[in-house]
């Protein structure tokens, strides 16, 4: 992995500034949930303010982007066009969407951030309405000037994992719906356990912080390059990839397997960023490509891997060690602890039988909103429909309907259906893979990782995510293998 | 505390972005000793350096420097008089210092850096010798490229310290180098104590974590705006000032005092980045003006204050209740046990009374060696010959001589007097404010920060450092307060 072409060397050595504010502001929001005391928070987000128009002035000056086209008609290597195509996108955004309107989107889902937690704790969406319909309109406008073929909601998409389409989302939801509904309706027939006892358990946080260090260790990670803290929302960060990766976890007070699978989730991303090839570092190819991609990393180890039976037995173990009220658990149990099936209100609580219908349900209204085609002061009444019609449960009220997520007052539209997109390839990762179970029985972690860094993490945002895809699994985005995992795990 | 002027209003606008950039670079240098995985060090030096120059090319954007000259020749207040003048120090460095001397400088000090650090392995100074050369002679590049009107010297003293020059040191030594051996040669025939038992005991470290906590609780914090962490070298930073300041501390396995003092001289430092005025953050004068009177607030906290025998009456019932050992001694053994005199071979490990000896003899030593009056090979035999005549010991190798100090290897010369200014105006303020003892006999520390508040922590860097201690003190650097406050303590 190189770069012969002088102007990509050029571009490089110019990007280096852009990688260095970048790092800068990673680092800012790293701290800012881990360490910041509270007061920082007006120097932190002016500074934020100050380096993210810094990064799109140097991004569009002139004799950068001169470079960038003058590099995008030279004959390149596959990672010499990843950098072209990562420094286009980028522009795109910045030369298409004026700085008046990036200003507006923030202070309006600034100001929408605000009425969203006052309309949760109310449970009164009216609160929240107006902001939300502001949202809607600008993320309309974002997508009119950045453009697209068939349907408004595609440049959101694109926004968020680049290439995807409503028409990809259309393909996969038209497989997944009937088909885990199916599922739904065998399981809940099937005996398959709803509740377990050990969610309503406490446990001791520094014996599960202890046994989360060891669980990881156990799958393996550089100790010279990684590090785990705690925040109130668990994420990862490449600091500096592949050299500095950092993840959090959250310790409610009771169900373990809450900070456990968060943990193990936010391995799977870290993994990717750990394994991004060393040459690729600080260029803007040195990272992973995509939302989606990424959530099929961590979903890959956090629910294809960890859910299984082959990992309960690997690490029960360990946990038994460090959790003294499992002498009352076999393996069995915690593996049904572990995979508990129950249609819910919330998202981020639902099992992976579920969860994509929450994902569903969330890509249709959005692309109904940006499309104008339903008001937002019916959304509640449609997403209570929709609710009960996918899952069979009904919210009571706005905050456990409605209002349960954050995501629509950050102005995050068009980002859900990359979590079901990573659910889909992580499922076609496990079928290409082939070895993945007796690899996970005898502990083999090494192969499994091996697989995915060949195949996906070296590359960094080197090809597309579809082409990425194709390359790794031999096909794009089929959903047909998470069916087909899921209706194996739960028969 | 406003800005009337719109010429400054419009340079602090502007500025905003560079202070984002210093913000960025204290965070990333921060987490680089607190957190940062080992092998993130690349990245993060590489951003450091890029950060570093935009500094520097922002600082020197023509539209801003004509401001500042603007403004320069504007009826001003004193703290739009402190901006200009924080301002055009640094220009006047970006303008004087040519870019291939900073970098090469930044070269030879790295290169330096490792070989002191194998020199100081093999307490063999020849290694270190062919870098400490290059480094006094770009030092000497930097001073003469600087100016200065009596001695070379003096332009690296201004560096570090605003408007310090040799004549100021030598001024502050006339009176304390006989002053402390009259002293020191009383204490060794007085029996005041040398050595204490406590000085070899291990201690817990957690039940010290919670104890140094504690007694910074019984000082006082914004608990919002101030954290505590662990480091290799203990060291405070403004991250935000006043709004997010940090502070770290160092656990070796024995001697409780270290950690106890090291966190009390952080936490005096923290207190003047916490105390300085609001309406100065995000500005250039919003931080502590200069080292020596940043290193007086320090030495306040940890020596005057906390080594007095008020202090220990106040601190024994946190101290006993956490470490369980010292039930054995008296709040009278304690005291002794923090004020052990012992001419020693180690700066970092030197008592309150013989500490300014080992700042004369580097003052000298770096004054000759800038001058070209002393060859660097034969600083080793002066060091120790002068060691001998100021403390009457003698190193028994380079290692515990000369070579003990990273600061020559980091380029640091003229720093060291600095450490002195510290104390001598630390003394100053004791005298100026007069209730002292009584104020912590009672625990009245609120009375002693709203001192120390109203007189220096709020003006930040709005008045020269000299200027400054006037206002403060009534007069100038005067170092017979520091040779009294020593006098009373140890006849």
């Amino acid at each position: 992995m190189s770069f012969p072409s002088p102007t990509i060397k050029e571009i490089l050595e110019r990007y280096k500034v852009i990688w260095a504010l970048n790092h800068a502001s990673s680092l800012m929001g790293w701290d800012r949930e881990v360490n910041m005391p509270e007061e920082g928070i007006g120097g932190r987000s002016l500074a934020a303010a100050e380096i993210a128009k810094l990064v799109q002035k140097l991004m569009l000056d002139e004799e950068f982007v001169k470079l960038i086209d003058k590099a995008d008609g030279e004959e390149l290597t596959d990672i010499e066009r990843g950098v072209v195509r990562m420094l286009k996108r980028d522009l795109k955004f910045y030369r298409k969407v004026p700085p008046e309107i990036v200003a507006e989107f923030a202070k309006v889902t600034s100001e929408a951030f605000v009425a969203w937690r006052t309309a949760k704790e109310k449970a009164d969406f009216k609160v929240f309405a107006p902001y939300l319909e502001r949202v809607v309109q600008l993320a309309r406008v974002i997508a009119d000037k950045l453009g697209y073929e068939e349907h408004p909601y595609d440049a959101l998409l694109d926004l968020h994992e680049e290439g995807l389409t409503s028409r990809d989302v259309e393909n996969i939801f038209s497989t997944l719906e009937p088909g885990i509904r199916r599922l739904l309706d065998k399981i809940s027939t099937s005996g398959w356990p709803k509740h377990h006892p050990l969610e309503e358990e406490p446990y001791d946080r520094r014996s599960m912080e202890e046994a989360i260090r060891e669980i990881l260790a156990t799958i393996g990670y550089p100790e010279r390059r990684f590090r785990i803290d705690v925040s109130p929302h668990p994420f990862t960060i490449g600091i500096a990839s592949p050299f500095d990766v950092r993840i959090t976890v959250r310790y409610p007070p009771k169900d373990f397997k809450e900070p456990l699978f968060s943990a193990i989730h936010e391995f799977g991303h870290a993994l990717y960023e750990l394994g991004v090839d060393e040459a690729l570092a600080y260029t803007p190819v040195g990272t992973g490509v995509s939302l989606g991609v990424h959530e099929s990393q961590s979903r890959f180890w956090e629910n294809i891997v960890g859910r299984s039976r082959q990992f309960v037995s690997l690490i029960s173990p360990i946990l038994r060690r460090h959790l003294s009220n499992l002498a009352r658990y076999s393996d069995e149990d915690i593996y049904y602890y572990f995979n508990v099936v129950r249609p819910s209100l919330i998202r981020t609580e639902a099992d992976e039988v579920t969860y994509n219908l929450h994902i569903l349900l969330r890509y249709r209204i959005e692309r109904l909103m940006i499309a104008g085609e339903v008001k937002v002061t019916d959304v509640p009444s449609l997403w209570n429909e929709e609710m009960e019609r996918l899952l069979g449960v009904r919210p009571r009220n706005d905050a456990e309907g409605v209002l349960q997520d954050i995501h629509w007052s950050h102005g995050s539209i068009g980002y859900f259906p990359t979590y079901t997109l990573g659910n889909v390839i992580a499922a076609q990762i496990k079928y290409a893979m082939g070895f993945l179970e007796d690899a996970v029985a005898s502990g083999d972690f090494a192969k499994i990782k091996e697989w995915l860094r060949e195949r996906i993490h070296r590359w960094g945002a080197t090809y597309p995510p579809k082409e990425l895809v194709r390359r790794a699994t031999g096909e794009t985005y089929n959903p047909s293998y998470l069916l087909k995992y899921l209706e194996n795990k739960y028969r």
